[in-house]
């Protein structure tokens, strides 16, 4: 609702849209703008623009109804065809934030009551995380949606994507050119992804325990993250392009045995987390992992991708951090006070938005000794007028504009959903399961710096707490 | 004298080190340690160390003598045997910063007294610039200290080879993985070499008037930056290895007739140069110079090197600017609002020693606007403790502990006249001459933005004046 509300006031909603909700509680549209103006009021900055919201607000409706009860949906059809006399709305979205367990049962009852039939005009569903709880599950719901919804209609949303940052990659990386060449295994030597979150689970811990780190986040927001590391450049921008070739790496990450997909990975629970309302009685849910993966294909064989993320951590941050190769020849000896550095370019989405590049210099008026250095790009001092949008803005006005670029496609969801499966099903089978315990504002367990020590790396980040290191 | 007063201050010269100074007037050596503070004194971080030029100045003394004259040169050599009673000088390194016009005469004494004799020590020599006027007087020149000096005795110094930045350039170039890749005309688009002065020639008028740009500052400073940049990796850092390379750059440099030369250079004067104290009535001296270099060969074919400098401009500053080719494909359009720029490394080595690197990134929700900005590092900022050391410094350093490469061999100069020689002479063969006059202050005449322009280049600065571009 704030991203529909920031939309309007920047004027751009299309003309005469609007925004029907529909839920259980009995409720008249006064008493749901109400609400809605307090959710959005929560949002500082929107909290000044009442005059605004007065106009937004003439869109909004609410409907009441049950997701499961056909009969709902077809008195929705026809509320939404008197909604106004004289205005029969033309394209539908349908905006899917519910609990997973109603997705099925949803998208049968909007093709069941003819509501998402093509009429004069488009039909198109947006569809909220969780989606599955692994392979099986996601094929399932893959189907169900497939019954009543084209590929094309389906716009399955990751936030994650509609932040700048992770769009930027995209111009980072394919409008410069001297990224390009350096971009492959011939001079990268490994790749790490860190998104660290300092609050813990907090209100979300009875669904956090069902679902842990590897649903909540890794399958999802770290695996997109990779592939917009990692694809090859596409053609065009066009969704398809861009999707494919998005697909492409996902295909191309290394199936491990169950024994290998734990091997590969830490899992981690932050200390107290049993303490947490809503967990259970000796949960061993995880709420901090770390991965090593492979991508078998030719840019990327032999390079290691490390991902970590977790609850409770240090500090919050998103940060992708490249490690390039060290020189092909050694021509300044590295001593202990002089060490060649490989070059590491960091791109950080948050909490401060940048580049950094690190690179090796001459220490003034001290014979050859080296010292690493940062050149540094940072957004919000480049860009001080520009508010940066909030990345539902950016989504839902791809989704009403038909642009799915930044959507998730159906063989995405299912394979990264084969490639977590594998330690979610060793780690559910494991009665004895290696969960380690680490310290609330920690950088999570130790045991997570072993994946990279066999490889000789360690975790690093170098734009988010400048320079906090594990 | 400062730099060496500095080294004594840093303990960084040899035990027992004596300065002897020789020139012509009479005077005591009091006198002349009382004159050689004065000039110290000049720099103002100097001025206060008073008592540690009690301690230094202990190792001066003063001979007087006549370059010319063979007699002085013997008697110099007895006074050094005699310097102490118990001391006779294993190593002796003759500094000639003397008048062109005296070099010959000069190394001839120091050879026909046997004081360039190497008797239980070695002989080395200083040379300063200017190393010929000329192809013919510099291959004079090098025959006349070859009759003294084996190759490896001789040090002519380029004070620019001193700077820190410009040793920065080869751990920049060598230490650092991803530069290495791109450095090459598969990636690079064109090189811009700019060292303009803001000073006018003041009270060098008369010495310059002789001269002119192209033998003050092209023949040395400029050729010698460009070999730095576009030289092939040396197998290791040895003197004769890096020379060897730099070498080979110079012989690589495409050789021009004379009327090519004048299509590749454009010549200026600033406005006020006649009235200069010294300058000959209506001289056609040329104070500014741009030209346009190709290198012939496997890493450099078909990439402009543009090189300018001159007097009187807008501000001072010393840069190197690599451009390099846009990406191979166009992905994102090129609109008047949103232009895919190619990026730019630039090397500013003053007055703001660092290093720009302009990459194109998203402007924040203006959907796929692009614009180009700068990653910035600068040395002032990441070593504030470390003082900069004065270039000369380093070389008398280098010089006294018997590295050479950051000195010029004969094989440089005779190469960087060569290239200089068509111009020179076309210049001297013309009567009637293109000499662009050019306001003080100015970024020179306009004439020069045509050598850029044939190839779609434009005059840029990244660092120095934080984008004064012409």
């Amino acid at each position: 609702m704030p991203a529909l509300f920031q939309l309007g006031c920047k004027s751009r909603l299309p003309e005469g849209l609007s925004i029907v909700a529909f839920a259980r509680p009995e409720m008249t549209n006064d008493a749901y703008r109400d609400l809605m103006w307090d959710s959005v009021r929560e949002f500082g900055d929107l909290a000044v623009r009442r005059d605004e919201w007065r106009m937004f607000e003439q869109r909004l409706s609410y409907v009441s109804g049950d997701l499961t009860r056909l009969d709902d949906f077809v008195s929705l059809k026809r509320d939404l065809l008197d909604f106004e006399e004289d205005f029969r709305p033309p394209n539908c979205l349908f905006y899917l934030s519910i609990a997973p367990q109603f997705f099925e049962s949803t998208i049968h009852n909007l093709g069941a009551s003819g509501i998402a039939t093509e009429e004069g005009g488009w039909r198109r569903v947006v569809i909220e995380k969780p989606y599955g709880r692994d392979l099986d599950s996601a094929q399932r719901l893959n189907l169900a949606v497939g019954d009543v919804f084209r590929e094309d209609q389906v716009y399955r949303i990751d936030h994650y994507l509609g932040k700048e940052t992770v769009q930027n990659l995209l111009v980072f990386r394919f409008a410069n050119g001297i990224f390009q060449p350096l971009w492959s295994r011939d001079h990268i030597d490994s790749v790490q992804i860190t998104v660290s979150e300092s609050v813990s689970v907090g209100d979300r811990a009875g669904y956090y325990d069902q679902s842990g780190v590897v649903r909540d986040m890794v399958q999802n927001h770290l695996l997109q993250l990779l592939t917009m590391v990692a694809m090859d450049p596409p053609g065009d921008l066009g969704a398809e392009s861009v999707r494919g070739k998005k697909a492409e790496v996902l295909k191309a990450i290394r199936t491990v045995t169950d024994g290998e997909a734990l091997e590969n990975t830490v899992l981690g629970q932050y200390r107290g987390y049993l303490e947490e309302n809503g967990v259970a009685p000796g949960s061993r849910t995880p709420t901090y992992a770390a991965l090593r993966l492979y991508i078998d294909n030719w840019r990327w064989q032999g390079v290691p991708f490390y991902l970590r993320t977790g609850k409770s951590m240090a500090v919050k941050a998103t940060e992708i951090l490249i490690r390039f190769r060290r020189p092909a020849h050694m021509l300044f000896e590295s001593t202990p006070d002089s060490q060649v550095s490989p070059n590491i370019l960091s791109l950080c989405l948050q909490p401060d938005e940048g580049v950094h590049l690190k690179f090796d210099v001459k220490v003034p008026d001290k014979g050859l000794m080296l010292r690493s250095q940062d050149m540094e790009f940072h957004y919000e001092s480049a860009f001080k007028d520009q508010a940066i949008p909030e990345a539902y803005e950016l989504l839902i006005r791809d989704a009403l504009q038909g642009d799915a670029s930044l959507f998730i496609r159906s063989d995405h969801i299912e394979e990264a959903w084969r490639i977590v499966d594998p330690l979610l099903q060793a780690w559910d089978a494991t009665s004895n399961p290696d969960l380690r315990i680490y310290e609330p504002g920690s950088w999570g367990p130790k045991e997570a710096d072993r994946l990279l020590a066999d490889n000789g790396h360690v975790w690093q980040l170098a734009c988010g707490q400048h320079g906090a290191a594990d």
